[in-house]
């Protein structure tokens, strides 16, 4: 059995990796070397087995509740270049994915689930998953 | 070759274990304690060889009248808490998930296909999946 | 210029017109007739003008509070046939929006805005709107 | 008759007024005085005739290209606060309403329509329109 | 007070105008001369007064079938060029909102409502709203 | 890693089989025998590792090009029954996914991605899944 929660977040980023010049920049990353932003969804998918006594996996509010205070406050309207998270890394939301899954797992696992996928969609038209 | 439909249905639901108290639900539970209700998406996947004479896995007019006839028309416009399949269970989506799995499994089979998910969004921020 | 918030809420409603028979009541609601549910969207339009210093017509988490005060802590995971502003009537979507205007008109007032509509999806395929 | 055209860009901005310190625009934009962005959906509606020969207001093609180069090339992957039409206004969206109606408004009569709304959604929760 | 109703058909189209040669209508039309086809969603909008007796402006149920037996088995999955109340018109979407209305407004009234709106989406990106 | 990109087409089909007779063709499609079209929205998933450099798996400018030129210039605003590599093929979405799967796996090897699954939306009721 699975579970999944969306949460939402608005944030800018600009592609940039530092180690190389502007032009290179400019060149590899096109128009997302230009600071810009996007409304993020977050889907965290959790798999786990059903308690007898609540009929659930884990309680929605706790897992809302961890997802908020690691992740959301930190990076709702925020730059993601300046998420602690995130310092020295590309901001693409492949590492994006990566990082996030890194701060969930072990909060999750204390809630008696087990993090299964990190889903992220950019805008309409893509979205990235990372499984760990 | 996976194919799946969705349905939906308006329905209310309750949760209570009719084995602890009033106060201890309410504790468990919280606003959901509450009698309260949801437009439910239900997706159902099922997969199967391609048949050569149709191009298709199974008619989707079939399919979408087993659905039907086995689930919608219980469970649309009612409450969960008084549905056949769902009695002696807490309402969850959860279980939701697991009882819809066992009353779909075997028609399905008879169109020629086989249930490979259940999948029931509950809000636009939480879905459940069961793989049987 | 206008500026329309969404807000969410999940309750339950059962169509009921208590000065008729159960026989009556059955005929003229049919399967609303029996409790259900909905997750309703609710969108409050608000027209003003721009305020020079901030660029904005009213302050969105101004907004926010007051829909939140005085609607959603009241309907949401509630059953709507027992909310104070729907007590003697009939908890149909057309209702509701009118008694959501009474309940909004003045608080927005006193964000500096007026309200110019109140529009409720009670499904994908319906929805309704209420100008005052 | 009316026909609307949605686009859609991707762009951050900081709400900032140059006119206050730093300590007052925290103030008074909170949250949003953080550089941030979002995926924004313009919807642009023209009102007119139906031509007799094509069975159309416009064509769609032409509104296309005159959205993209006055509006989307300059704003999508780009940062609000930077976009030539929104110079010394601050980059809220009720005022990227109004400029991208001034930079709309003599190019669509050149199709022989009538430009009638500016829509703009910042999120899934709140969205502004602008008649002129 | 409003109440829309949403339906879906899914129909294919060509558009030309049968006073003109193929080379025009190529020209005229582009890529919308070849056949294709849009899953149309039609949203048709009522006004009228609250019955006091059931809360409602009309019943969804004698709406729904009323679109559905004028519109719907006539346009779902057909050619929008064969469909009879198209017949001698090019079928855009402009004409079909036009056909529509006069096919929908006298059986709403009978039903004690008002014919207000009648909107179609073609494609998540455009769409066309006609008054009366 | 998966990343997963969706474009859009709207095309025409007609259900099929060239073996069978007008009147079992009726029969076995129903109303699916007459034109009919959709608004088709394909999800391209392709897995791969994430390139230290830029922080993505592949480029996804690259990636939307290859779909627009293999795919979508070839099926957008056309009839699935003309496009040529459903050549011999009922158009159905089960065979229009496995036709796109051989158009695309060596395309995608060659941006250094492999191609993990073609999902085709067919109607917001149904959609079609396969992974080679």
């Amino acid at each position: 059995m699975y579970i999944t929660r969306r949460e939402r977040f608005s944030a800018s980023h600009r592609l940039i990796n530092k180690e190389i010049s502007p032009e290179e920049n400019k060149k590899l990353f096109g128009k997302c070397y230009n600071p810009h932003g996007h409304n993020y969804e977050i889907f965290i998918t959790i798999s786990g087995e059903i308690n007898e006594a609540s009929g659930m996996i884990v309680d929605l509010k706790d897992l809302k509740k961890i997802i908020n205070d690691k992740i959301i406050i930190k990076i709702d309207h925020n730059s993601l270049n300046e998420v602690d998270f995130m310092k020295n890394k590309i901001p693409t939301t492949e590492n994006l994915c990566i990082q996030i899954w890194h701060e969930l797992k072990k909060p999750i696992q204390s809630l008696g689930g087990k993090l299964y996928k990190i889903r992220i969609n950019e805008t309409e038209n893509n979205y990235f998953e990372y499984f760990g």
